[in-house]
């Protein structure tokens, strides 16, 4: 962390009233301040159209703030010093005058040597463009490779397809060059995900077996068990593919399919998950199953139906579950099904990655009378994060009564509570200049390349998602297994 | 356990009174009992030198007796049920006529029916010929493999080397056959080595690994934080080698070593066993490390050394303490040392396998900077059963940290408190027949024939042990590594 401590370091909020920023990047900021991570001479600066003052800002940073790290200090102390640091502007997104008046800020605050400076665009996608043209427009941003530098952060969606997305790429690119664009995609920040290439490739029990001769499925699985809590506005016009399974869980079956990388760095580690996103056939319409939740009472709750959600059209073919059955396409993986199935309003709330091993071909335990179960491994994302290894073991007891029995590494067993928040390591890797979780722009094409013809056509026919009941497993999807 | 039901069951214990068939015999049957896995017509005789009445035997196995296994019914109840069922009688071990009084009793409290009859030799191995040959002059095994049937159990030393073990097992085939001859190993009865065969063969996961391309080497290790407990008499005859690593902890490295049987019974588990007791060459002074505990202040008490101990002559060169390295010669195996480590009056009480796997090749994360944790599956029998995978893992935290992390299966956490003594288990075998877990007599020859030369070695060269201090983690063992 040799570039950190010295430089002046602005940290620049686009949206700076919004959820997110409230909800994950102040206290993000805010702990890694605790830990004493960030500079010396290190401001946030907020913009957003809402008219506030610098005190209402820090009130409502304050709000959102816990006191995780602070190590033998009052955490009072550290918060007052903290929002401090902090500054509001109230202006317009398309205005250049804005970030004219956010730069004078800046100068006054910070003194004359210009600052190394990230902008956080927690914004909607619709006006990501405009906002990077007036940064633009105002001079803000330094280009080169050289110090002070500049870096933009964008949250996904990044278009709705693969043209849209292209669109978006070029039109930022006209400010920022792409070494600068940081495209965060937060489940990349995640302590499981970033043991996924540790375990890989710093063990040597799994990679022998990580191929098509031992595994035979291999599920990505993602549950909500709420609706899309009033956000139909931007829900009904991306839909569960866009919203959770071309970014994140595509970024999973990335990290589970890839090569070994040269060396653990970006440049090699981006070019592994690009060559397995080519290796991908792109979906079609019989490996997708769609689905839309529908009112029912659970949990001795009446819940609404996807159709009946505030501001939700009520003829919207917009499917709040998909199953998706993807090939990569290589030596490694040739006809192992990977099945991505994400889901809103479904039975519990879960996220996990399982490696389905084949079963043992000669059962000596029984003769065939009885199945053994096959192997698991197990990665758990949430809740209860985790490892577990699932193997069959002798039931104690005087007869051979076999069962399923875990091997498991829980994280909050054996790590304690100190596992840091997604966002807390995806700012310090932006300000450390480390790419490696972030999506690159090829990668961000070729995993639209696999969802846009599919896309576009359940658009075309107006597939209808076949309807499961809030609080369900889904729809059946015996069709794409 | 269809044959159980329905004919009676004569338990005879020769050595009734001994510490052996107080500790684990009574209280294993009684736990079989319990569960109602016992003829309705069961019966326990004891016989031994010791002048004793009905009563005063009873008193005696009450008192080691617990009552984990009664379900729903006042224990009390259950204990005098059993006790009523024991029966004891005053005799010389090398009189027929002793054997004949208790048939005569057997006739008289169990009637006309002729029982089924399992003879538990609970006695000093010198004495186990002159037993056997009683019993068979007083008229008492029936040969021949219909009913009722005869059997016996002998626990070990079974013999000294290849030659008085092939005497014992001689003479007793003069008795009863190979087939009515159950050789017990108390450790084959643990729930841990039980399950080894379940682990390899159950299971996808472990058998593509389970190979010298793999696996750098074996750990067999066996350390008691005690020293000889008043046993002189027998342990300074026999020593560390004879006493645990010939027996039980070679058989757990024919466990781990052995190929698939086709099929999971007696026959075929002990065929694949000798066979690979067969591939292992015999040991040589080259393989070894003996050593002798000497005196020394542990955990805050004065403990004496081997020498000192009540029995043991001044110039005893029997090793308390021996670490031998096995090589078995096959494909899977070849080059892989495997590395039995046995001692008394060491650091602590543990028993385990380790397979230590190799060092993954090419360590992208730090390029060789630093050295990553090669990965191990630990099976620990004792204490805290259970088994371990440790795996290397990125240890929650903004930098890439990697470190030895477990995926354990502990048995108490899985299983509950339900976990048979491994008695209970080998005693129902012994009533139901089933000789998987007993040692055949080719198995045991194997067994001698690998240690059996650098014994007579160490005897004739007088070989002293090298000293270590009661404790401690016993000899430097670097020379066989």
């Amino acid at each position: 962390m040799s570039e950190v401590g010295r430089d002046p370091l602005d940290f620049i909020v686009i949206g700076a009233s919004g959820d997110l920023a409230r909800r994950k990047i102040y206290p993000a900021l805010f702990s890694l301040y605790c830990q004493g991570l960030l500079p010396e001479r290190f401001s946030v600066y907020g913009l957003a159209r809402s008219a506030m003052d610098n005190d209402q800002f820090r009130e409502r940073i304050s709000s959102a703030l816990t006191c995780r790290y602070v190590p033998g200090h009052s955490c009072g102390d550290y918060i007052r010093k903290f929002l401090d640091r902090c500054h509001y502007l109230s202006g317009a997104y398309d205005s250049a005058d804005s970030f004219l008046s956010l730069f004078q800020l800046m100068r006054e605050e910070g003194g004359p040597q210009l600052p190394n400076m990230v902008f956080y665009l927690a914004i909607p996608p619709a006006i990501f463009v405009d906002v990077a043209r007036s940064i633009g427009n105002a001079g803000l941003v330094r280009c080169g490779g050289g110090d002070p530098w500049s870096r933009v952060v964008i949250e996904k969606p990044f278009g709705r397809d693969r043209q849209s997305s292209d669109h978006l790429t070029h039109e930022l690119a006209n400010v920022f060059t792409e070494e600068q664009t940081y495209r965060i995609d937060h489940y990349l920040g995640k302590e499981v995900i970033q043991n996924l290439m540790v375990l890989r490739f710093a063990n040597l029990v799994f990679e022998p077996i990580w191929n098509r001769k031992y595994i035979e499925r291999v599920w990505v699985d993602w549950r909500e068990n709420i609706g899309i809590e009033g956000r139909a506005g931007y829900f009904d016009n991306y839909g569960i593919i866009r919203d959770v399974v071309q970014n994140h869980l595509l970024q999973i079956v990335a990290m589970i399919a890839m090569e070994r990388p040269k060396i653990s760095d970006a440049r090699h580690i981006r070019d592994e998950k690009v060559k397995v996103l080519k290796s991908i056939n792109f979906v079609s319409k019989a490996d997708v199953v769609l689905g839309q939740y529908t009112a029912s009472k659970w949990k001795d709750k009446q819940r609404i139906g996807y159709k009946e959600e505030d501001g939700v059209p009520a003829d919207s073919i917009t499917p709040t579950f998909a199953a998706t059955r993807l090939y990569v396409d290589n030596e490694r993986w040739k006809g192992v099904p990977f099945i991505i199935r994400a889901g809103k309003g479904m039975n519990r709330r879960e996220n996990e990655v399982r490696l389905q091993f084949r079963d043992v071909e000669d059962n000596i335990f029984g003769m065939g009378a009885r199945h053994l179960p096959s192997n698991e491994l197990v990665i758990r994302i949430q809740p209860d994060e985790g490892v577990f290894l699932s193997i069959v073991s002798k039931q104690p007891g005087l007869d051979v009564v076999l069962e399923k029995t875990d091997l498991n590494l829980r994280y909050q067993l054996a790590f304690g509570a100190s596992i840091p928040d997604a966002y807390e390591c995806l700012l310090m890797d932006v300000i450390e200049g480390d790419k490696s979780l972030f999506i690159r722009s090829d990668e961000l094409e070729a995993a639209w390349d696999i969802f846009t013809p599919v896309l576009q056509r359940f658009s075309e026919e107006r597939v209808m998602p076949a309807e499961y009941e809030f609080g369900s497993l889904g729809p059946a999807i015996d069709r794409i297994l």
